[in-house]
């Protein structure tokens, strides 16, 4: 006898867990260890302990809601997310993964099934990071990333820490990140990308997180009247930034596929229509999972911004403000995923995330696997996120699966 | 026997009036009707006086120093400019102007000369723009191209009004602007472009100025995650503008050098690092002597904008948010420089002015010419433009000799 995901109780919880926060089109709010954050956890934690799970708080504020197994010794089998959001965000992206465990522990509970090793459902601090300029805190903490005072001292536009929100919400716990081994890790999460959508299948099967080489640029010419400067004699930053927009566009393309550049980020100075821009500012990410390519690609950003640059008689500043290496997920993970679409006849693909998770730390601790439903348009960071209950339900079956399968 | 500008006289009355809301990289600050504005215009007013002149204020703030004439029934031959200035400004764009004006009189008396016509110096208010969001007021008002309560109407952001500001300073006058009838409006100006200083030129006897059109462009496309939408798949607003200024600067190559045109305002949204811009609003300010080919300009730029659009799969929205006409000076006046120059062996070369001037607005309504000198690097509306005492001295001498063929 197998347990069975109820579709209908999931995309419930879901939807309750929404009107924490919810924004006027359909989306939420709810920044990390904001005062939503909390209501959000309680509610967790709430659910968790009717579904017949003990909470631990770690000191980084991270919630692991334990479902027992009938081997004491055994590390737990954990799956989770994050139930923070972007300031504008979707129902989804986060929320998914933690609603998901809880659906794995509330559907084995219904069917009456013990696994050997414990379960363990986990919600990270801060993933999204709006708040305190510092993504995945709970998570990086956790795998080591990332230092537990550093990250406690992080603080917000307002001067407020990371440590007196923890305990402003009431989730500073005691027990110390890291002290749980885990048997394994899974993460269910939205795409936040079009391709499953597009290739008309339910489930991705994660078997890595691209690496991400981000820069800040500058650009410094000079100012100059737009009326009365001729063109022969303009040094025009805006002007060299499309150059190296375009360039860099057109760079993308001869590369594979899952090869990204983005300039996402720009800021022109002094910014009239009058004035010819003596300086801009803009940011230019670059993401694909192999980390050769990356060096490539790097390569192939300084030399157009170089060139662009020097012809245009520009002065260049480049600095490297993220530099992530790629993530390969444990081949086992991976695999127990692969085989539980197979064991239900669920058609599935290979899929590499573009986007960090907290699955892209903990893979540097223990052994590490992602589940991708399909999301509508391939639209996430923005209030019109939005996934189909049948999809998320397939994918928490999928997850529930695996997780039995490694937990014996 | 002729009247001789005093270089060292002109050049310290520039440096005085310097003092007055004095920036600390060289530059000034001051912003129209401001106390130092005030502070400006009351040295000019004493100045004038003690060169013996009359001064009027009209509804507008406009302030008028006139030099009798032998002829009494003769309309005045009016030379000025502005000494606003923009919040980071110059201490010569506008301020020269006046100050030469004032220095052509100081000369005559020197010398003892009387014309038959009276001369006049004026000083326009508000030319600028940096407050009311509006330039040229004085001037526009003087010519009819704006109406007078509409400009004693307009507030800065702080809600007061011209009329308050000019009540404030003790500039509220009660000729009415335009009732003074001009037998010819000459102005002296920094040329505020390199073409002078790169030809070796003192003098450029402008011929005109041109027309430009200035355009807000908006492009709509779909914020996305920039770690997961496949560069096929994205509509990035930001690449969209890019090529737009890339194939602009282009295409303003391909016209005549007077030709300009610059993307000088750009607002990305949501402008972070991670997404895709969604929506990009950005300038598009183009300029050219001759309406036909500002015309085919605005053709241009419009084909180009519509295509890239539709490639991309954007919205364009594009609306001209200004559309001045090309202005050609009298021949008369334009001559009556030509001429002063020649008789002094003074090299010059025609030009246009790419800025607008008070100038431009007189024109409409009196006979008018403009002197431009040159300015180091053609570099203005900035602390640090520059000009050269001989320079200076040499434009004013341009314009005396100019002022006195025509008054007589």
């Amino acid at each position: 006898m197998s347990a069975v995901i109820n579709k209908d109780r999931l995309w419930e919880s879901l939807m309750q867990l929404a009107e924490i926060g919810a924004t006027p089109k359909g989306g939420v709010c709810r920044i990390s260890l904001s005062d939503e954050d909390r209501r959000a956890r309680d509610l967790f934690c709430t659910w968790a302990r009717d579904a017949g799970c003990d909470i631990r708080i770690d000191a980084i504020g991270n919630i692991f809601a334990r479902r027992p197994g009938n081997d004491a010794a055994a590390a737990p089998v954990v799956t989770g997310s994050h139930i923070d959001s972007q300031p504008l965000g979707g129902k989804f992206d986060g929320a998914y993964g933690v609603m998901a465990g809880l659906e794995v522990v509330r559907a084995l509970n219904d069917a009456g099934i013990e696994t050997a090793a414990p379960l363990e459902i986990v919600d990270w601090t801060d993933e999204e990071g709006a708040r305190f300029a510092a993504g995945c805190i709970g998570s990086g903490v956790f795998s080591g990333h990332r230092d537990l005072n550093d990250a406690l001292s992080l603080s917000d536009a307002e001067g407020t820490t990371v440590a007196d929100a923890l305990r402003e919400i009431g989730y500073a716990g005691d027990i110390a990140p890291g002290s749980i081994p885990f048997k394994a890790y899974f993460e269910a999460h939205i795409e936040q990308g079009p391709v499953l959508e597009a290739a008309g299948l339910p489930i991705g099967t994660v078997i890595g997180a691209q690496g991400q080489r981000c820069f800040m640029v500058t650009l410094t010419g000079v100012d100059g009247h737009a009326g009365t400067l001729p063109m022969a004699k303009r040094q025009d930053t805006f002007v060299g930034t499309a150059k190296i927009t375009v360039a860099l566009s057109e760079l993308a393309a001869t590369y594979d596929p899952p090869a990204v550049i983005t300039v996402g980020h720009v800021r022109v100075s002094p910014n009239s229509r009058n004035t010819i821009p003596g300086r801009t500012v803009f940011t230019i990410d670059s993401r694909h999972p192999d980390t050769d390519v990356l060096q490539r690609m790097e390569a192939d950003i300084t030399r157009i911004c170089t060139d662009i640059a020097k012809a245009d008689g520009l002065e260049l500043q480049m600095d490297a403000v993220t530099r992530a290496e790629p993530v390969a997920f444990d081949p086992g993970c991976v695999d127990a995923v692969r085989t539980a679409c197979r064991e239900r006849q669920i058609r599935f693909m290979d899929i590499h995330s573009g986007a960090g998770h907290d699955a892209c730390k903990i893979a540097a601790v223990a052994p590490t696997g992602m589940i991708f439903v399909p999301c509508e348009d391939g639209i996430s960071h923005n209030e019109l996120e939005s996934a189909r209950a049948e999809d998320l339900a397939t994918g928490a079956q999928v997850l529930l699966d695996a997780m039995v399968k490694v937990a014996g």
